[in-house]
């Protein structure tokens, strides 16, 4: 099914860790295996992707010596400590010692979840990202974070590792239900603003209700993260305009949680849309231009709705882990395709920003 | 209390981390607090350092800023997935940020559970280790291994990750009991059979009952561990040699754990005296230097009884963590001073090695 691109990938090689693309991904998946002669072979996998994915990508390697399925529950509630603390005790008990290879065939959850379960256990056993949802593709599944929530804190705990490889095998996207690739869709948006002009103007105008992103665009957005996170892995100073939108986007997905569940890139695009309005007023971002993307990203999340307490989301962004001494910071732009980090913003201008989206929706 | 050797610490100075030695551990750590500019100033204690150690570091410390204490219960028990997840929760309602600064104030149990507390905890703090026992001192604190034990398996799930620095304050030595001591000597006579001879023979005639090791000697096993770790940290050839006596011994100190638990050197010395034998029988250690060695460390630990089933050992070293497929790799000696590792050996031996020690004891 995936094309081949190689005309593209040329940037891949140098990656923080490979990132393999489409078709080539099966035979570099395939090379790992054999040259690595694992003890072990794991997929961590949950129901969905169990169903849905696994079966593929076996079926796509022309040998795969014996291995062992974990699977947990779907959803970010396992993305938590108690499922850790399993994940860890079934390692344990399937005898897995430091030459094992986990694989990890699924969305941002089980990402995050694998890395660091692959991470920590015997102090780090070998590990593939096989992302299967556009939002893990083009954000989670590389970059080297991973982690677990504690209770409502999102990635609270974690760290920063990257994978032997990510496969990217956008074959799977045509499983996911058209919310999910909404959802995923946000964060390419978010690259265009903080990284490329031309590229956000490509994506503002296209039509994700109905047509799935192509490769190129795919291999835009990794790019885009990729050239951040290689210059500043640590999220010291440059890789934080990744977190554009996410402030506010944090917060408004866990206020949700107890209420009607946004979706990740939901949440980020309604705290795209209020950070586009602190950029205009603490960033110099041209109002026309604040307004306009503001607008272009309502539009592509038109039927989102959303009701939330100011007060909430406040405090929410005060136990944010980015926050240095208990100010909120946020990462703004200056232009599009311009970011600015770091920039401290009182209550009373958060509050300004809300009552903006909340005139958008 | 602490005299100063400076002649002696010039080979600390390009350490894998730095490690600051008596009196100077004070002004350096005073210095590092001061320099960091940190949102939060943290120490980690158990009952017994809070009591025992925390007061005197505060004391000697010109300048203090604000700080929190986190304390758990003193013993292995606290090395738990339980009390990880319950330390996570704590910092998080602290609103402990990226910025702080933890120091890890105790025994091994603190060191390894506090490096991995702070490597994880906003996908890592910075943290620094103050070890309080002699086995933390010469052992635990510097190298970078942390961790926590899953039920009875030991050091389970962990990291490799170096703190800020060490502070090794030999004055907390006398706030142990001698049986601590010696736990802690083991190590340190483990130090010279792998590694350096004469080091060896001048701690096998050492008074341990009655006297405290020098700092010259803390030192040295200080510095045998740092070089042998600056060649290959993560553990895959030279500093497996650090396990010499653990195979085994690790076994037996969980066996222990269930009857009359043994202290970790004193499981590690009986360890070192079934692991003389196999170094005779595979490695070709001169059967006279082996029997002299074994004895040894029997009459420096001449007190311990054991009487374990040699079934239940050999089956808890089939899930040691350092096994490659299944079999059992021990690292052991080809003579006083030369280690080799990797070192596969059957059940029959180990069975053989295991009546040699019972012989001993």
């Amino acid at each position: 099914m995936a094309k081949d691109i190689s005309n593209l990938d040329s940037f891949l090689v140098e990656s923080i860790n490979p990132i393999w693309f489409g078709e080539d991904s099966f035979n570099q998946l395939q090379n790992l295996i054999e040259k690595g002669k694992y003890s072990k072979l794991l997929f961590l996998v949950d129901e969905n992707t169990h169903d849905k994915c696994l079966p593929y990508l076996l079926q796509s390697l022309s040998k795969i010596p014996h291995y062992e399925v974990l699977e947990v529950e779907p959803g970010e509630e396992s993305k938590s400590a108690e499922v850790l603390v399993q994940l860890w005790m079934a390692l344990s008990e399937l005898k897995v010692d430091r030459q094992a290879l986990m694989i990890n065939v699924g969305g941002g959850m089980i990402t995050d979840l694998g890395g660091f379960l692959a991470g920590t256990y015997l102090r780090g056993i070998h590990f593939v990202n096989v992302p299967t949802s556009l939002l893990a593709m083009v954000d989670a599944s590389s970059g080297g974070k991973n982690g677990i929530n504690l209770q409502h804190l999102k990635n609270r705990v974690g760290l920063f590792l990257n994978p032997e490889a990510v496969c990217v095998i956008p074959d799977f996207l045509e499983t996911l239900p058209e919310q999910e690739l909404r959802s995923g869709f946000a964060e390419m948006l978010k690259h265009g603003l903080i990284a490329d002009k031309a590229y956000w103007e490509e994506l503002a105008t296209f039509d994700i209700e109905n047509e799935i992103p192509t490769q190129e665009m795919i291999l835009r957005s990794i790019q885009i993260k990729k050239e951040i996170v290689e210059q500043d892995f640590r999220e010291t100073g440059l890789r934080k305009a990744l977190n554009f939108g996410h402030t506010i986007g944090h917060a408004i997905e866990t206020a949700a949680m107890d209420a009607e569940p946004l979706m990740h890139g939901e949440a980020i695009a309604l705290g795209m849309i209020a950070e586009l309005y602190l950029s205009e007023k603490y960033t110099a971002l041209p109002p026309a231009d604040a307004e306009k993307c503001a607008n272009q990203i309502r539009a592509l999340f038109r039927d989102l709705e959303w009701n939330c307490d100011i007060d909430e989301l406040l405090q929410l962004m005060q136990s944010d882990k980015k926050n240095k001494k208990n100010q909120i910071r946020f990462s703004l732009l200056r232009e599009i395709g311009v970011p600015e980090v770091d920039v401290a913003i009182g209550e009373k201008g958060i509050t300004e920003a809300l009552d903006y989206l909340k005139q958008k929706l």
